[in-house]
């Protein structure tokens, strides 16, 4: 029995966001992530290749933990300079009737009457293919930027996050009534007033008080995607989600992710299958097998391990600029970040994975699963990827978009 | 001597902006406000006019002062639903060239650093066509909304203004040097480090330390425009505006409000030309005037007074859903609103304007003047206007772009 398999392209409105080194490949045109064709020509290319979505990352604070400063990171555009996320959708859209948009939007650094209308107007312009990323926050530049000494605990983030969910179901769902707007020419009643209910909430972290002000968008609620990996983001996703990316780079960690997945959904009393899991990948495409290898090596030669080591730094909290590249990573106790390095080294409890090599590896294949060969290959490896996971039924792939071949 | 008059065209991502009621128009489209095509065909139009901008008002909360709920402003639409006017602004760049942007953004529901951020991504989408209308909100219902139990005080909110800007100007210009972005592909080297400069800012009301995350945009800062009427708002546009909207029923009263706004400019050491003032009126045009009279005549058959009470007790503060439409409107002490009332009041000591007749204008004149007539009589009264308020070099034309011709 074949599984229909979903596909999303991950990327970022920024020069790099995971292929640390590609934009000096001489074909690379990543500084055109400024222009509005540059994304339009994107989104033409996800539709024609029949991708579900277009994913799109957003993080705003700086990798400043290699070295303690942001100097890496800007040397090699580790997602700096970044723009907005949302405002390079509506112009993507009106290239594209069937491409969807997850976005990343931080709950941590908008309220949550002015995200609510932002959300609906992104799903009126798109004509309901809109999808939120909830995420709290998890680099202390960001919280810095803020205002905040260092950020919110983890905990209470979530706890945050909830009642931020709350208010935007208030607003999305409970506020207008499906023909509350009648536009009669006629009566000259454009709103039906007893069919609007403003919402009243008095919680721990938030009050409002109001009439949600945009009128109910084809979606509503928009695709919810959550990808945090720790236990409470797990209960959070089973609470939520419809979408959860579950980046692994092996089969077995992938598996072991989506049975915890299902459970927490189904705790919740939603059916397991009601969220679509989403293993990030990386695919690299040649005529033949050996074209494929040769591209990757090509690639590598590109690849700034500096950059790589930044990511992995900012994503594990760990500075690892003093680092031997020959040392081997020691697999990380830290619950409150998508630990990447953790994925690689819990993976494979016989192979002992060196900085250099994680760093190598994320270079071109950020932290999931590098898939090379020709087309054949690479459909037969993703096959196996979802029938050996068992539940996962949807796959994200990395973008190393910025080389000639956009979405090999 | 003839002055250059430039042109902005006035709107807001909403069913009903300030024309109450003319939705009932048998070939309005006002209910296609929640589609990139409609804002499209718009931009392309005003191009095509060779409007100088495109202006979009934003509110975010509810006129709701009006029999002390949102009943009326539901059940004529005023300015409600509303979507988000960041998001209509790419796909309108994408389909014009020299069109100009502002949009209204209020800095009390958004912090600086995600703020700035998302003002130097369009202006890199719309390559150096935006413009922001700083406004501080002036709806108890938005800040209801937002969680407060009223809003923060007159005075207060500029002050929060100052500081807001302070940190905008630290981001946008102080931040990285005009050519921190090497991109040299032979040294790898994307950003100079030593370059960009980390913004510290520990001021009264907010704290912020970090990168401003987008490269320089063309203008680095945007366009700026004000529009708040107190002397508060005056002084606050001497220092910041470059554009300034003053809109007043008569010459005499926009020529006064032209003075102090140059006054309060030298104030700053700025030159009093240093600022653009768009007189806002509405132009009715026909093939003749009598032609342009029968026009207006057929918008009258639609204009909701209720709705125009609505937008008038907002904007006041004051409840008229009880007065009587013969009742004289009383001139209004109230330094922290944009009193549109005031301004009929005050601008023709002989006149006494009644509820009725206030309403019966703003239906289709908004607050601004009403200019009907032949191409001729139009071009000449512009004229007018320009020259005998001596300073006046602009003017924002509001659109009752519901009916058929968008733009008369």
């Amino acid at each position: 029995m074949k599984k229909k398999i979903l596909f999303n392209a991950f990327d970022m409105n920024t020069a790099v966001h995971q292929s640390q080194g590609l934009w000096r490949h001489p074909n690379d045109r990543s500084g055109e992530y400024k222009s509005i064709k540059y994304w339009q020509n994107l989104a033409r290319k996800l539709e024609e290749g029949m991708f579900d979505g277009l994913f799109l990352a957003d993080v705003t604070g700086i990798y400043d933990v290699y070295g303690s400063n942001a100097d890496a990171a800007l040397r090699n555009a580790v997602q700096v300079p970044s723009n907005d996320p949302f405002l390079i959708v509506p112009p993507m859209a009106d290239v594209t009737k069937h491409l969807g948009f997850g976005i990343t939007g931080s709950l941590t650094y908008e309220p949550p009457y002015t995200f609510a209308r932002k959300m609906s107007t992104l799903d009126h312009l798109t004509n309901g293919r809109v999808g939120w990323n909830i995420v709290t926050g998890y680099l202390n530049s960001a919280a810095k930027a803020a205002g905040a000494t260092s950020q919110t605990g983890h905990d209470t983030r979530y706890e945050i996050a909830e009642e931020y969910m709350e208010i935007m179901y208030k607003l999305w769902e409970g506020c207008w009534e499906d023909d509350a707007v009648e536009r009669n020419r006629e009566t000259g009643i454009y709103v039906n007033p007893s069919k609007v209910h403003p919402v009243e909430h008095d919680g721990t972290y938030f009050r409002l008080n109001g009439i949600h002000l945009s009128e109910p968008s084809p979606q509503r609620t928009p695709v919810l995607y959550q990808a945090g990996a720790s236990s409470k983001g797990q209960t959070f996703a089973g609470r939520h989600a419809e979408c959860v990316f579950a980046s692994s780079p092996t089969k077995k960690v992938l598996t072991s992710t989506v049975k915890k997945l299902r459970a927490a959904t189904q705790e919740q009393g939603r059916s397991g299958d009601s969220i679509a899991i989403f293993g990030m990948m990386t695919l690299i495409v040649g005529g033949t097998d050996a074209q494929a290898q040769e591209k990757l090596a090509e690639y590598r030669k590109y690849a700034s391990h500096e950059g790589a080591l930044t990511l992995m730094s900012g994503w594990s909290g760990i500075d690892f600029s003093s680092c031997d590249p020959n040392e081997p990573v020691k697999h990380i106790k830290n619950d409150s970040m998508q630990t990447a390095i953790d994925r690689f080294t819990i993976s494979d409890p016989n192979r002992v994975w060196t900085v250099g090599e994680v760093a190598e590896h994320i270079a071109v294949g950020g932290s999931g699963p590098l898939i090379v060969g020709s087309a054949e290959t690479v459909a037969n490896e993703l096959q196996q990827w979802v029938e050996e996971t068992a539940s996962m039924d949807s796959i994200l792939l990395m973008l190393l978009r910025r080389t000639p071949s956009t979405t090999s």
